[in-house]
């Protein structure tokens, strides 16, 4: 039994990306946690080190990380992986941890979520999966999926329109506006995920939409607008994320919530999402 | 037992009021329906019949309804009331359905709901009560019953901003505003129902929220805005309804589910939401 009042150490993958380097730097501010000098990346990065603030972090690669993880384990014999790395590594990260018995909170999107799903079943260690760790995004969608499920139908009739807006870099369409899509069709309207618009362009961000200048490298902005076709009535739903911040504070819950479930013995649940860790069931 | 294939016989009450009018041009035009040439009306009300079209209704008074509903029922041994009065009239027409065996939609707001309740529960004949019948909108509140219930203090933290904007003779703030307000407060946000913001104006309401000029006279359009203190997130719901027509559609469902619910042999429940009717449970 592990003494929960004590610090949890916990190793951030996926350095030196930038929404690891986020989560390093939230870590080491954050008095719950003891965050480690070490942080799996791709084969493919050419640094060995990363810095974060004053903090250095050695980079570990697959070719060399069951070798590393020994010594590791010697100096942090218990600690929670927190992994926002690349989809590419999303299964391969997942077996690394479960062959040695590592709690981890997969923040990364991507990869096949039905093996990972089933990696995690099979281990011995749990784990928090969530493609989005915004609390009040999941909430949202939560959301919409009661009502998908209460009232299908609802908006039978309503036309629907969504648009999203995220950094230049994102290169494909937002899941979270693919998946409330999903719902919104359970509800009745007739609309292909296709015809979401993404908007990726700086300049329309910043004048048309208003997006703070520091934050058009890295926002995720959405609008959902549902409109009867007698024009007598429409419903908006908007959810306008700027930066990384709102992803720190539900990762680290989910630590928190993963070395809970650690220290209780008997419990032969692996696989946890955000609403658990929402609703500490 | 009556038979679903035939016209459903429905009184519409309330005119010359503007929602009672709706409903009876839009009942005349619905094949679902026989609209009846009566009306409940207020002892103030100094016309004697009230013209919807073509059609004429002879208006009953409180004082002469008991007499008056002998003849009716000769004429009509089933109908259903759709009640859209004044608040001031709600729990004595209540009354006047039960002791009549009358099933009624009570869209009126105001009154002493908990006697509302008391009465239909007491009685023979069912009712279907909502303060608001637009389907979508009650959909609406009950995903935010759903997530207050499902996820309390999920805003918390959050400053959460309500305007709401009706048409000028609206003197009380918007009940749906100050429901909704309910749950964002069960969501963490700590706001009064007082610091509502009306909008009355209908230089503002064309001007700077462009509802359109037809709809000033009858409009209710809502928006509700979450922001996380350190500025990093916003959530936005609305609702903007014009004119009246929505409600049309949600009453006539209630009437259609109310007449089943009669057909029914040895249905002992009375009292129905449009919950109940959207769920058809």
């Amino acid at each position: 039994m592990i003494k929960i009042s004590e610090k949890i150490p916990i190793m951030i993958n996926g350095l030196p990306g930038n929404v690891a380097r986020t989560m390093a730097a939230a870590g080491i501010a954050d008095e719950r946690f003891l965050v480690m000098p070490y942080s799996l990346t791709g084969q493919d990065i050419p640094e060995t080190t990363a810095m974060v603030g004053e903090n250095e972090f050695l980079l570990c690669k697959p070719d060399t990380r069951d070798k590393k993880i020994k010594a590791i384990f010697a100096q942090y014999p218990f600690f929670i992986a927190v992994d926002y790395t690349h989809p590419s590594a999303v299964n391969g990260n997942a077996k690394f941890y479960s062959r040695n018995n590592i709690p981890f909170v997969m923040g990364t999107t991507g990869g096949n979520r039905e093996e990972l799903e089933k990696t995690v079943q099979d281990a011995s260690s749990p784990a928090v999966i969530a493609p989005n760790m915004a609390k009040q995004i999941v909430g949202l969608q939560a959301m919409m999926a009661y009502a998908a499920q209460t009232f299908p139908g609802l908006f039978t009739g309503y036309s629907l329109e969504v648009k999203e807006s995220h950094q230049q870099g994102k290169a494909d369409t937002s899941g979270t506006a693919k998946a409330m899509v999903g719902y919104f069709n359970e509800l009745g309207t007739d609309f292909k995920k296709e015809e979401i618009q993404q908007i990726r362009d700086p300049k329309i961000q910043e004048n048309q939409w208003g997006i703070p200048r520091e934050h058009l490298s890295g926002h995720g902005w959405h609008t959902y607008t549902l409109k009867a076709a007698d024009g007598s009535s429409l419903f908006e739903f908007k959810h306008n994320i700027n930066g990384r911040d709102i992803y720190v504070s539900g990762t680290f819950d989910a630590v928190v919530y993963l070395r809970e479930k650690v220290s209780l013995k008997g419990n032969k649940r692996r696989l946890f999402t955000m609403i658990d860790v929402m609703n500490q069931s």
